[in-house]
């Protein structure tokens, strides 16, 4: 049987172009004892991909030119010879970018088929949304009462790092890059305020920095005690310079900074850590599957629920897939960017 | 009575100068019911002052224009009218940079007079030790057989982290900016390496971060655990590249950028916050007044039998006062610099 694939041809020097992936036909090995057939329906692309195609070595290894992408995927059994998945089950797996694989079913997680549109597994169902609630519970240690930032919060993580933290009775700020985020975000998904970093009056001494922050101040004029940072960059300048006392800063990603084709200046303002005894944590949510299980049981219901709520971006056709993950980079996504596998 | 008291002149802009000190004669108020008169022995220069000549609002009130310094200082009561302070009693207060003061005697801390020279109240008994043993154990939560970097390694903070860090069963490395300063923190104090950051060989690219790191990973290769900063800038740039997953970064000051004129970039490699899942959490001594007591239950017994050895740098004179703070700030002290106010 033949799939298609989605190779990464080249590498990305900053911002990543159509050259960069390749479109590929392959023939599928036979279904032997102990795997399956699957046909891939939704795939994600997410921000940390970026970082897979560089040729560093990291908390996962890279990407290897000429070979297949790799990403969360959600796809149906068509054909099984393991006992433990019948044809016809919904399972994810990390064998996106492709139609169709063959796989150990061992490898492979079998999710409620009931739950519709099948792409929440991707999103507020899925790693998004834990990293989210890992990152304002496990590494930030959110109180109720506190006064929080998230940067991206018209993105996966950070619409629902947001909700999550309102629904904890708290003052939510997030900021977004445009007119119509801010206001998904506000009357949507119900934070406090909202920030357009895209459209912010000049400041005084001329750099964005100073006039998020300026802003961000408005927004949250008590200050910030958890900032919750997506963006890096800017951002994480401007959060620190309204951090209240004993604050902490959950760092998800710098999404601001992964197209940068060399290193930039980390924040002006280092000196507050000290002075407002802050604390930084960076977390990765591939560290936390031992809390899987209670994630699920506390948002499963909020989202049965309608409480928490949830947009997704969908693309459709497997061959769109690369155009997808580009403009995911560039902010073109409001919630979950998935991919439909046509 | 006239005492002698050293006031801020004014403010430095960047590097202090010997002008923003002024030394004044004061007429002391009578000695009134509850207060005592106090000659004080010696005073503390430290790092933290420097902020504290800025006007801006930080966690402790800015100095004012035209009124005396403080900082830590050890002196004798001579007069008392408060029965929980005999004449001849040793104490500690925050009432340095003079010669003579009046002062309720609530105020004042009595010491232990039989621990001399008494300026080790001061140092390795004192706030920096506290200071280093709090950011190791409370804040860093360093284990035994754990890899640590201390900057400001021949300093009255970093000598002792490092001397902990060592009697805790860790691989510790140092850097500190002479020679002699190396050959003391690895001889004297036991430290596993150190680095004279002050003399490394040119980077390929020419920043003096890039060198600094290269010297780190040369004298630590398996990476470091524990970062206690002292230092900030490049130090704290080059630690974060060699920071091996899960490590802790125990951020007590930032020297190299106390008298900079304008704020400086920080790290360039802030991604590495979340690829090793790092955090790093700033503190302040004076927020663990209640783990006192069992500070010196720990420390003092190693200062007693020579397992924690110490040195300090003294200068003559209450007059030589605003010198030696500038030269403690410019890296002129060997462990702690104190004043003796003849």
């Amino acid at each position: 049987m033949t799939a298609t694939e989605i190779r990464l041809a080249s590498r990305p020097k900053g911002w990543p172009t159509l050259d960069n992936f390749e479109m590929v036909a392959v023939e599928l090995p036979a279904v032997t004892d102990g795997h399956v057939l699957v046909r891939n329906q939704f795939m994600s692309v997410d921000p940390y991909m970026r970082g897979r195609m560089n040729d560093v070595k990291s908390y996962v290894p890279p990407f290897q030119i000429g070979a297949a992408l790799q990403g969360g995927a959600i796809g149906e059994v068509v054909e099984s010879r393991d006992p433990s998945l019948r044809p016809g089950a919904i399972v994810q797996s990390m064998r996106g970018w492709r139609d169709l694989f063959v796989a150990p079913a061992k490898e492979l997680r079998e999710v409620d088929a009931s739950i519709q549109p099948l792409s929440a597994h991707l999103g507020v169902l899925g790693m998004p949304a834990m990293t989210a609630w890992i990152g304002l519970f496990k590494i930030a240690q959110l109180q109720p009462g506190e006064r929080v930032f998230v940067s991206g919060a018209a993105g996966a993580v950070g619409s629902i790092a947001g909700q999550l933290a309102k629904l904890h009775g708290c003052f939510v700020v997030g900021s977004a890059g445009s007119a119509d985020k801010v206001k998904l975000v506000t009357e949507e998904f119900g934070f406090d305020a909202a920030i357009n970093y895209r459209d912010l009056p000049p400041a005084k001494d001329g750099t964005e920095a100073s006039a998020l922050q300026r802003a961000l101040a408005g927004a949250a004029p008590e200050g910030i005690d958890v900032y919750f940072d997506n963006v890096g960059g800017d951002h994480l300048e401007a959060a620190m310079g309204c951090m209240r006392d004993h604050g902490r800063i959950a760092v998800c990603g710098s999404i601001s900074r992964y197209n940068d084709e060399a290193p930039s200046a980390g924040p002006r303002n280092m000196f507050v850590v000290v002075t407002r005894r802050l604390t930084m944590r960076g977390f990765l949510v591939l560290d936390w599957g031992q809390e899987s299980k209670a994630f699920h049981a506390e948002v499963a219901p909020l989202v049965a629920s309608g409480r928490l709520k949830w947009r997704e971006t969908v693309v459709n056709g497997l061959a769109n897939a690369p155009q997808a993950f580009i403009d995911m980079l560039k902010g073109a996504n409001v919630g979950k960017m998935v991919v439909k596998i046509l």
